[in-house]
């Protein structure tokens, strides 16, 4: 059952997530238009009340916002190519970098269509749930497509959204592998990484606290060590590598944080705070 | 003022952690024994209620507990080499790593003391505060500490506070850094650090949320891909590093992110979950 009172929406690419999307869509009563190059992919949506663009064009006129999910940006602007894009809206949730955002954000908007680039934070399992973020950057969403997940608009540079997402990607990954180092440290003295993983947690949580205030040093551009000097830490590191090294399990992420730390030490920061960093962050390193 | 009912405490050692202990300690109530090479260290202090000790040994002799807090292991064995130890209780706050607090263990059980180890996850000016996570391993403690902040009794094996404190800081630098490689990327986009900041601290929060549910799979030593393959992960990773190393930035992390998760895949475990890479950390890496 559609609600005309909801945004029309067209889902350009039915893989996993397109799919999630489109279906996600239905079930909040969207109008929903639904076009892949093997059409017979739509099937089981058609059955639940999508309805069957037969050409990109169409796709692209229902009224509402086209969502492109494809398998990356070169496939987008070859699907695009040929197709009348003046008054159209197009919001690119393909992967793809900062660069590619931009310009395809140029190319769409030369020939007259809104354009915002987005980026999903999330499996298709979890789309249309409150856990699915959805970032969105390019000019301000004049859509409502809440129905996806919870829906975060960055800004104007519709490279914003894949800079976001790579960013968060890394803090994801470097806390599950700095829980796996100490999880394996731990595993040695016969703790289970069970036991070990609330104190991980409890960590996390309280080091995440810090990041609004340390962001405040990097945007001053001054690292008073208000609480410990990178000297300090540089010292506890050496332990970590040492410690790691004595138990047999992977020393590499011990000593690339040590690397990092003794780097800006070098550079005369020892008696500086963690944040002054951001220096050796901010240029290519070794 | 100090109240006999508290465990009469002795602070061997008056450096600046030291020094925040024993007066954490008078603060609280205790009666506080100090002792320190240079005896002019315990001046304030004992202007301020301490009882200064003559001897080592007479430290030891106080009849509660015992704390260390010396420069190092060697230093430890070095000042108590010729005292005597038995019927004493000992707490060794010294940073060391877990070789060094069984060691001790051991040499100080021999001569009848009670020995136990401890780490503190705190800088001086925190001491006195629940934010002071003090970390002891060895005996459970018959001694009460509470003074000093949030005390935290790990299990029997005396390496474990060392452990679980190189653990905790491996865990915080991570985060640290991860946010550092997150701000220089947004920075080059214009987007200050300040703006960032709440963003990876809600990812950091988010995933060390998923600690436990997948502490389950490596103690099961089971990685069934419920949310996502290693596959998708490692192809996203790639972007990590193409993008920082488009934008200019730093990409050591990202290529170490990238390192771990390939390695495991030529391992023949790209289609299981994150968590098995437990088996590139417990091994001795590259």
């Amino acid at each position: 059952m559609t609600d005309d009172a909801k945004t029309p929406v067209s889902i350009i690419g039915l893989g996993l997530m397109g799919t999630a999307l489109a279906r996600a869509f239905l079930t909040a009563g969207h109008p929903t238009t639904v076009w892949n190059r093997t059409a017979a992919k739509a099937d089981a949506l058609v059955a639940d009340g999508a309805r069957l663009a037969p050409t990109i064009g169409d796709a692209l006129g229902s009224g509402g916002v086209t969502i492109l999910c494809l398998t990356d940006y070169p496939a987008v602007r070859e699907l695009l190519g040929g197709a009348e894009l003046a008054g159209t809206t197009l919001l690119n949730l393909t992967s793809g970098d900062s660069a590619q955002a931009r310009e395809t954000a140029t190319w769409a908007e030369k020939q007259g269509a809104r354009y915002l680039d987005g980026a999903i934070m999330a499996v298709p399992s979890a789309i249309g749930t409150d856990e699915a973020v959805i970032l969105l950057s390019g000019p301000r969403p004049d859509f409502e497509i809440g129905a996806l997940g919870t829906i975060s608009h960055l800004g104007e540079d519709p490279g914003l959204a894949s800079l976001y997402d790579v960013a968060g990607l890394a803090m994801m990954w470097s806390i599950l592998n700095a829980w796996l180092q100490g999880t394996a440290m731990l595993k040695t003295a016969g703790i289970d990484a069970a036991t070990y993983a609330p104190f991980a947690q409890q960590i996390a949580v309280g080091v995440a606290g810090w990041l609004p205030g340390y962001a405040e040093q990097v945007d001053a551009g001054a690292f008073p060590a208000e609480v410990s000097a990178l000297e300090t830490d540089a010292r506890a590191m050496a332990h970590l590598v040492e410690e790691s090294e004595a138990l047999g399990v992977n020393a590499e992420l011990p000593k690339l944080l040590k690397a990092m730390a003794d780097r800006a030490i070098a550079a005369g920061h020892g008696g500086e705070q963690y944040p002054v960093l951001i220096e050796e962050f901010s240029r290519p390193g070794q």
